[in-house]
């Protein structure tokens, strides 16, 4: 059935992808750059950003294309560390065609569900979807059309130890890299923010860090604000207090009702997120500290 | 000096507006609509709203043009009396070509102040301005080529009772109708907002409720939004919680430092500073509650 | 199977709207809003505009609720005429519960036909889709799940004729009151232009009138402009020159290559066509001359 | 008096940048960053782009500091051409710190002059505006408070070629570097165009290629588009078709008349023309076929 197949885009087998952050100082994009050079590599792109000219954070993301006959990409990686251990780098130096292997959470809304499931089918998102997980049934119909594993956990007060074990469980099987928390509505347990540091993305519908918690919705109607946005961050231990990957916002007036603001703002958070999945997926994003670097 | 004399776009003086709030219940627009027709006004543009059409508020704008030989205006408003008691209004009418005096509050930066001096200048605002008072002495070289008296009214913690006094002697002396806080970054005492409810206008520099109080645009750098804002309100005793009148923001990333956000924040700030004053100029906002009504 | 089965946020069946194009004169509104409060509607919202206060066009719009034991709508449109007549007025009123009948135009892009099929399945869209045809067998698996019947018509320069009868014996069949091309990338024939006149949307993916005809990301892509949209309008016998609906757009630069372009317009195409079908369901667009007045 | 003397933001006096053009081929960044690299420069941030990672042309940017006791910039230019020729690159090398010299040309608009004087003024714009040139005198009294020369040059068909004339000396004599056309409304002869070969920008008040040639506003209004921009592109041969730098655009409605569109459209064009004049003064825009590359 065609709704199972998603279009390869495919990224090309022999495009990879270095990632670095460490100290400033001179001479690292020198060191780099002679570094890939040597070993043939094509550069397709390359992004940096320095906090601070005067000893700040140094980041650089580069796409490059290993060349037929030259070093592969396991013989690069142990090249490099030379070069990476001179400048304090954490670093990371991957194949961009491997596909990340996502499971979505969501509740009783269904919006961004969807939006991901389309553009994981139209070939828009470069991951392969290894579970959509759901403490409530109804979203089932929705996602085994495409072939994708649906887990029913229950969750509520009395059982989220149970449920958590369960949700570590289906993800270690699965091999799961990222966990997208597609307006899932739930608390995050530390035990499994521990295991997915800054591989847990959300969506929150408010431009953070206005209404945060429960009914943004419902604060921003109460607050009369002209203005709605949703966020996208990635999980930490305070509640929607993470690095923040992706905001937008849409105008409202005095005639919106709640109703209206949620549904008006289904369509900024389903675009918040993609984005942030996106670029999630691409590599573009660098964490430091409680904010981000977004190459995108 | 061209620069003293703006353009007059004069709104025609048999131009008038009437404002209505009150419980929505059928026959209002009837009624309301019926007494102009029978007084022979021309209707230019009407808005309306019903917060909730099962027992909500009501609220009616009517711009319209008396008629030669027709009802002047004191008698208009007099005979609308009892269409008024009888739908228990709260309501104004006046004449649409009467400006309204500003007093512009100013401390240190002048984006706002210059942008608004400009606007009116060129005929975009109709009203007088009728004095800018600022804590400082240095935008006084922006406003006196206007023909604007600039009063310089120290204030601190210590003389704060004396500045206040000062001020609303000003404010009354030139018959001030409303006071705009053009970045004026001073706490407003009650007393002077309970002379002038719902006319003092502030421009906050973040998209409330984010980031109240000082130094939003540090507030912003240090949470890593990824956009900014600005927020214009009325004034009233709870800090930054005044109704919000307009709200707009601008993209922002990680190369923006506080300096990046501050530069890209005044284009925002001044914009909708105007917006909101333009449109209470034009008597297009009606309070209730918290919230505003604009019909812009 | 819990996708066939759209929410039904049914509009309450004592609803109705009350649509008015006439020239613009003294009393209208008094008329107007004495006829319906004589017998005894319930006002919930009402939009009026004039082209120009002096010798313009005046439309208004009226949504209202019938009282218990009052006039029945088909009375109420029998007595609407003379008044009606006095104004010369066109107009038009109608049960707001009652739903339009759609049918969806599309080609080989799926990105509006599955964000209007999921926009409906959610009740969004208050009308029933009673069709999707297409050139192409493609779109079937998308439109079956659904339970709405999928018609693949081949057309092509030959065989435009035998298309065009087809189409045309389809909608009669199905009662369909308005066409959505949902990217649909083929001429439409004047004989069904006639047919359906201002009840054909058209998504242009550029915003016009930039950009018209063919290809217009490659056209933009070609001029290397700074922002791309689309541009929802009724379609006209002047290709891309009908009365335009809603516009929008989103930003790009210099790293975009076509393909970014199309996938960013994508976005921007579903939610302008969305905003303009929902409208258009909801009668909130009134047409003059080659423009559209909406009262959203 | 405090107007005439713009705040110093200066740029510090060792900062410099480097700009380079050139076919894509590996090792250019190797080759950029080792030899700034041995020369003991300071990389404040560096973008780059390449158009086609298969044989497309490749562009960089680099801002650095230069060291003290390393080699000044002068040497580093000539050490620089080695590089540069087996490379065949096009390339610039400056210092950041060296103020550009402007000529801003205007008709009977202010609005985009009221608003680059006040950025000059402030400090946001990193130049020397040398001279306004107008073809009217309305506008002197804005600008000679400024300490700014205004030279009135009367200008239409008869005396085009006396005008030009005129306008070539006066930009002769000052050591202009860039013009701005501040809302000028005349064409701009090819021999002015000859002698600053993409360093003309002129603001076209419609998102190009949307309403090319002369009343935009009115040819918007006509066509009852929802959405006006403005366009800041360099001035070519072909009227309104040089290479667009920055556009970006407003929400509009059927209640907006052109005077409407015309005020709206104020604060879109002046802040993309500003927006436009500062990547140029950064040296932030390059420039290939008829499109830019925007390291903004």
């Amino acid at each position: 059935m065609a709704l199972m197949h998603p279009h390869d885009k495919s990224i090309p087998s022999d495009q990879a992808r270095l990632l670095i952050s460490c100290p400033d100082q001179p001479g690292i994009v020198a060191a780099v750059s002679r570094f890939l050079y040597q070993h043939g590599v094509n550069i397709v792109r390359s992004d940096q950003h320095t906090t601070d000219p005067e000893g700040g954070l140094f980041f650089m993301r580069i796409e490059f294309r290993l060349q037929d006959g030259q070093t592969p990409l396991d013989q690069l990686e142990e090249a490099f560390i030379e070069t990476a251990d001179r400048f304090q780098m954490s670093w990371r130096l991957g194949g961009a065609s491997q596909r990340k292997r996502l499971a979505i959470f969501v509740s009783k809304e269904d919006h961004c569900l969807t939006d991901l499931l389309w553009r994981w089918r139209i070939g828009e998102l470069h991951a392969d979807i290894a579970m959509v997980v759901s403490n409530h049934p109804d979203m089932e119909p929705l996602v085994t059309p495409f072939g994708i594993p649906y887990y029913h956990v229950p969750c509520n007060r009395d059982i989220r130890l149970e449920a958590e074990r369960r949700h570590l469980e289906l993800l270690a099987k699965e091999q799961v890299d990222t966990v997208i928390l597609a307006r899932y509505m739930q608390i995050i347990p530390p035990t499994m923010i521990a295991h997915y540091p800054h591989r847990i993305i959300n969506i929150h519908h408010s431009f953070l860090p206005a209404f945060i918690g429960a009914k943004p919705y419902d604060q921003a109607f109460e607050r009369g604000v002209k203005i709605i946005g949703a966020t996208a961050h990635y999980v930490t231990e305070a509640l929607d207090q993470g690095p923040i990957i992706e905001q937008d916002v849409e105008r409202v007036d005095h005639r919106c009702r709640v109703e209206d603001l949620k549904r008006i703002g289904r369509d900024v958070e389903r675009l918040v997120l993609a984005r942030a999945v996106q670029w999630h997926l691409n590599d573009e994003i660098l964490v430091h500290g409680n904010k981000t670097v977004v190459f995108a």
